[in-house]
């Protein structure tokens, strides 16, 4: 019996479908980039040094280069006069020995002068002319980055699989990696179907319209690092959706919204199921029940439902994850979360998880959770009036009023409410 | 007595800094663009609906459309048979009228056809030709969505201030806002200043190091959504100094790496003082606390220490707060964060915030708390290697080993580590 004559009578559970997906998705292959172009790219091999880090020894503070036995317990009131018998500033290599007795005029960043083992900060001391008095003692060593103290040629400064941010963009130039090899982004084919479609730009006729799912997927699928393309619509006739199927190859990943439900025109799943491996359709989540997953040609293909808040939360739930497989993370990235109090209950079916959509207010330190209000799942209201959402457990009936929960957020940062809702 | 004379003598807090900055710091214009080049803009007016969405009553579900007056009190042992009068998809409007003891087949998102007010699922109902016995009741105006139930025309569907996301780009597409006033993206000049600096392509002489900082800040810059653009590396001269900063009127914020202590090359807060107005020089923050912040013809300036590691947590610290409140964000927003076990102690200085650079470990439901081991600012390393800081405030000298803190996140998701460290 196929699963549009029977409706959902079996859902998958997402942790299932996490683990067909993961047993499915092929890493990604890897390409050389300029280390200039590396911010937010997964590295594909570790990274080594080419060079130690900082390349000599050197001042860390300004203040005075000297040798750290000459003022061991000086303090304010017993402070040690040294001679100055030179200055040294950055970028410039200077052939000067500190004996006993003796200092150097240092800037932060300037090579140490043979000799001296330790710089006494500028503001411990008091120069008069060509002396200074010391007024506080320094071990050896201190205010000193001795070569190689950062990095040392050869080391490994960063693993495969690791997210570039804007400390390791410093890192690749710093250790003169400029090129680095990283994962490829993958190509997501991003493909809406439905006969009721319009563009947004177009007017819209009765029973018609607008196609947003393309739009928010695009974005959705960039914030995860990946290339979207968006394909043309594709109306719910079954040679269209094959030939869209088809063109699956040209992509690392194929993502088809609406017609993955069991109504008559919800052909997706078939013909993934008739051309390729349909591997699981129906989730026992809520939004995104629905959604589906196969392979075509080797290319993952996933069939989201048309509705704009299901396929949005069934994106973060099933395809970022292999977003994140793909581009070689082997552990599913966490998102980050706040605990906060619910100020109303959630109700949810024993079965499947429920992701309900969570405003945050933030009062003093803690915050307050205010699920937002849902008809329908077609209501993107619900995303974009929600700091994060909290999942309710297939053993779980859902939350009392009052009860903390963990809200995991959809942004990096939160944007604070201060009034109440 | 000038900075550089006396030294760092005195330091602001980390909140006024930021109550300068704030006072300062003036909203950027706005500009429009299109929805789909929309995602992760700021928002400078208030978006209105111009449709209603749904555009009109539509089915919820794939299955029958009927009065559910009809099958009130239904079950599985207790069918009710209704005589089906027609079918409607998706895309199209059909004039039919459904009347006691009849029901029209219906697809998710189809209009509904008049005298119908529910929808029973596909899976609650088994067809027989043309008839349906329906196995479960329902209540009037389920499994419909309502036209205007989403949003209705002229409603506010996001407010001025709001960061768009994926389903953002979705909202104005669905409700015809095809452009969008948002916040312009604030255009950053970026200067690494220093003699001893050498591109990452070029040769090193003695005493020479990487110039890394204008990479990294580009980077970082282009993380809080702002548009960087790298200056030429400018000499410790007066003159070179004082023709960068007087470019400023150029971009909406300047900043300056390097040259902000107080050696005989800090030049960069008196060139400020002399041609600007300088707010504040030396902030109680470990690293960065050189940092200083001034006013050059209406233009933030900002001089960040040219250490990178420590240029890097500057710009977390006090440059992009002043990025979100350029971009109209009132709040400062915040950042995620986890609760974590110290898995070593942390000391710290009273008077003075120190940020901790800490590794997370996940082990089961909590986590651990790894700080890195510092030896200098200058270290990259610190920040590769960290997934977020604890913040020491400046009235506690530090955590023991096995206390409870704040792990305040650099970036978005978690990457968890699965060997202990």
């Amino acid at each position: 019996m196929s699963v549009r004559r029977r409706g959902f009578k079996e859902y998958t559970r997402l942790e299932d479908a996490l683990e067909i997906i993961r047993s499915e998705v092929n890493e990604i292959g890897s390409e050389k980039i300029s280390y200039q172009e590396s911010n937010g790219r997964v590295l594909a091999e570790n990274v080594k040094s080419k060079v130690s880090v900082p390349p000599f020894d050197r001042a860390a503070m300004d203040g005075f280069a000297l040798k750290a036995e000459d003022v061991f317990g000086v303090d304010e009131n017993n402070p040690k006069e040294l001679k100055i018998i030179g200055s040294i500033e950055t970028g410039v290599s200077k052939d000067i020995e500190v004996g006993k007795g003796e200092a150097v005029e240092i800037s932060t960043g300037a090579p140490m002068p043979s000799g001296a083992n330790a710089v006494v900060k500028v503001e411990d001391t008091i120069r008069e002319d060509s002396r200074v008095n010391i007024l506080s003692p320094v071990s050896p060593g201190e205010n000193v980055s001795s070569k190689g103290e950062d990095v040392e040629e050869g080391q490994v400064v960063m693993e495969a699989g690791h997210k570039i941010g804007p400390a390791g963009v410093g890192m690749l130039a710093n250790t003169k990696n400029l090129e680095v090899k990283v994962k490829k982004k993958p190509k997501v084919g991003i493909a809406a179907t439905g006969d009721e479609l319009k563009k947004p730009e177009e007017e819209l006729k009765p029973g018609e319209v607008v196609e947003v799912n393309s739009y928010t997927l695009t974005a959705a699928v960039h914030e995860t690092r990946g290339e979207p393309i968006r394909l043309e619509m594709v109306p719910d006739k079954k040679e269209s959706l094959r030939k869209t199927l088809e063109k699956a190859p040209d992509f690392d990943m194929l993502i088809f919204s609406g017609g993955t439900s069991v109504g008559k025109k919800d052909l997706v799943p078939e013909i993934i199921s008739n051309l390729g491996e349909l591997l699981f359709h129906g989730i026992a989540i809520r939004p995104g029940g629905p959604s589906a997953f196969g392979m075509y040609e080797n290319v993952p293909v996933f069939s989201l439902a048309g509705f704009p808040a299901a396929a949005l939360i069934a994106f973060e739930m099933i395809v970022k994850p292999a977003l994140d497989i793909i581009q070689g993370k082997e552990d599913y990235s966490e998102r980050p979360s706040v605990e906060a109090i619910l100020d109303r209950g959630i109700n949810s079916k024993l079965g499947r998880i429920d992701i309900v959509r969570t405003k945050l207010i933030k009062k003093e330190e803690s915050y307050t959770a205010h699920p937002v209000r849902v008809t329908g799942s077609s209501i993107l209201r619900t995303i974009t009036e929600a700091d994060g959402f909290v999942l309710v457990p297939e053993e779980s009936e859902g939350f009392s009023k009052g009860e903390q929960v963990k809200v995991e957020l959809f942004n990096r940062s939160i944007q604070i409410s201060k009034q109440e809702v």
